[in-house]
């Protein structure tokens, strides 16, 4: 059985899979899963340029997308992985949708969350630093090609 | 030329016919219009139920529609007007779509912004209370029928 830092790892890489399609796309390279029992049942990436809608961050496209899967307002069975801690708008669509726990990649410090005001339920598990490094370089490679 | 307050009263009557549309459809009645150069150019209500998506509050359907309607991701030229006061995920989408402005009726001591943290951008303009009464009284009577 794996562990669960194990857990984490594997599902972080597929975040970190949808993250590398929004780079292709040149969207700045966020991706984010959606778990339940140990299955991914949603996956998606910033969409932002795309869409030209601000608020089209993974976390946001992939709870709306995991909602649709299951039929169901409340994702309190659910995990979702993240490659970058969650802004306050996705801070808040997670408290909306009551997920169970929150793994994320890369910290935040001028964006994230934990910098600002933890919103989430009480019971909510947050779990940070999962493959930072790796979820971390691929923004650094997007901004700098920006430059 | 409207004054000020009556500009805010106008749209304002605008977001609660959106409103109204959500108490007729069962969905917690709030609504939001979106205004630039004193023109509508989107309106939405709360859509939780219909799409069982708990982030498909009033404002974030408001702000999709209106930077699909300008084609641009940024809605800094525009006002958004909404019946109760934002809640942290939809104050995150404010802050995002660079609204130059917010105009709400209902305040929401519970899970509005202004009891959190006011995350917007320095130069939004907030102003509050517009109509807070019939706004709030859609609010009252569609719990109280829940009841």
């Amino acid at each position: 059985m794996l562990t669960s830092i194990n857990t984490h790892a594997y599902f972080m890489r597929e975040a970190l899979r949808e993250a590398q399609k929004a780079f292709d796309a040149d969207e700045v390279p966020v991706g984010a899963v959606i778990v339940c029992d140990e299955k991914v049942i949603a996956r998606a990436h910033n969409y932002t340029e795309r869409l030209t809608d601000p608020t089209a961050h993974a976390e946001m496209q992939v709870i709306t997308a995991a909602t649709n899967y299951l039929g169901a307002k409340y994702l309190s069975q659910c995990t979702l992985y993240v490659t970058l801690e969650p802004c306050m708008m996705c801070t808040g669509a997670i408290f909306w949708s009551q997920l169970a726990a929150i793994v994320y990649g890369a910290p935040d410090p001028k964006r994230g969350f934990l910098s600002r005001q933890n919103i989430l339920l009480p019971k909510t598990i947050i779990t940070g630093n999962i493959l930072a490094d790796d979820c971390s370089q691929l923004l650094t490679t997007f901004f700098k090609n920006k430059r």
